[in-house]
């Protein structure tokens, strides 16, 4: 993969905001990246890294298969499988859970369906997904491309862009744009953090939120 | 608010009753009442309490905020937000939270999404609403009005009805009702409980049901 | 009931074995069986038995009940409700669940939705359904019949079928090929164990399931 990495503490520094945060940048920049729709098997979950993408298709009359991507990606990587949200077949279980967790992956993001989530737990793996099903995918769908651009719902993932998940979902950012959106982000979370200060001490939230200017902390800056 | 304020025991009553045996109530009255898709953040909670409503439209073209509604509700009210069943951005988070933990609120029902999950559960402050996401509202949708007659799904609100949410989902009460309600399902309730005492005697369900005329518990009175 | 009777211990070999690896085996002989749309109440559940299966249809202009059958249903069976995916009323709640664990049936698979989800979670009594809700099914829904054949989704089931479920799902077996087809799933399951170990010491995936010929593990055998 020629994909730039990231320095750990730059993911670390992901890590440390929630994707509400995170979204509320994007938005200020203007930048698309919300998931709708998949969900967190384990809700306690925050993870942070690079997108590794797989490209799932339907098979057809000539076959294929699920693939063997699995032993490559590690630390800083997050699996990505774009199998267009189907959810009568699984492109996610056991074997793969218990390999990207000796690999130290950071998780997995499936829009579409995965089985074995008593595994996924018990190893405290994190995945979110559309929901659990037990189908394989095998003889029904065949991995296309690894490493391509690839969809989450409506939103498009680059290899190498930052994924980061948490109990409220997951959200994309662009590789291009981590650097500028993790300083709004954090710039935003800083002036939570002062309402939720002034909150305690008594203000009510109507001023508290008037002092930091609320009500425009994601909207985009005039051009 | 001009509401009718209920006093304390008559929520008391409410919370001792299953939103099943409310909703059997509703139904022995032929009133509406059971809202459906929206699920409980923690499901062991069960709270009872008076609407405070929300109304949300799309922002249009002259903007609009979010409003800073939060810091009226207190003790013996729920915050109903009617969002139209958006899942596209949110209408409740972190700081509404906090504020409404810290004044007493009874717990907030969102007819879309809400985010923040986390801090939900870590404070242990109950929302029902279609499911998690992060992405705000603001610049999305505005406040339109506040305690006007809402929706949540295909069920009418009005301000000071008795919301009762558990569990199960949620059921909202006509205020002009809730003492008729109440004595209904209280009878329908003592029914039950009698016939699960036959039932751990040895008896059968259908000897049981039979002596306390369950198949009919629920069903209108002739006119 | 005239349906051929299980031994206990091919019941419990389908308990050994997850909803996973079953509906490979399903997969590899040709036949249907993996249910969609249908989730855990709780999800380390795992359970496996007989349909005793249950046809509700919506109740027309003469009425009907919804039945006293929870008294015949015993240990060995699995209450399997066909209401037609409604999620509008319920087919299910507390009273019966606490006569079917008292009974020892194994669990209750509806296609719709179920009431008391507190109850069933405190008795661990395991279901699988849509959703949750509360309004009743009385008065809204009839008994049609009782072992009869009904559908779970597009899955059909005839009484005496074999139910399996666990935190991934439903799957139903044919009685007539259960014996076949725990033998595809034992030996699919043997290969499985056999790519965690060589993956466990140190092989990579893709070695591993070569060695075990995986990506064939479903595949129907050519006719």
């Amino acid at each position: 993969m020629t994909t730039q990495r990231l320095d750990r503490t730059v993911l670390d520094r992901c890590r440390q905001l929630s994707t509400s945060t995170l979204s509320d940048a994007l938005d200020k920049r203007g930048l698309p990246g919300a998931v709708e729709g998949l969900h967190p098997l384990i809700p306690e979950a925050c993870i942070a890294g690079q997108a590794f993408t797989l490209a799932y298709l339907p098979v057809g009359a000539s076959g294929g298969t699920v693939g063997d991507f699995i032993d490559d990606p590690g630390p800083g990587d997050v699996v990505v499988i774009d199998n267009r949200g189907r959810t009568d077949c699984t492109v996610w279980g056991n074997i793969m859970t218990e390999v990207a967790k000796r690999n130290g992956v950071e998780g997995t993001v499936v829009d579409g369906v995965n089985r074995d989530l008593q595994e996924s737990l018990s190893l405290d793996y994190p995945i979110w997904s559309r929901q659990g099903h037990m189908r394989t995918g095998k003889d029904r769908v065949m991995l296309q491309a690894v490493n391509v651009p690839v969809c989450l719902g409506t939103v498009r993932v680059e290899p190498g862009d930052v994924i980061c998940a948490d109990g409220n979902g997951v959200v994309v950012i662009p590789l291009a744009y981590i650097y500028e959106v993790l300083a709004v982000a954090e710039d935003i979370e800083h002036k939570e953090e002062a309402i939720l200060q002034d909150v305690r001490s008594g203000m009510t939230l109507g001023e508290a939120r008037g002092r930091h200017g609320y009500h425009v902390l994601q909207t985009p800056d005039p051009a």
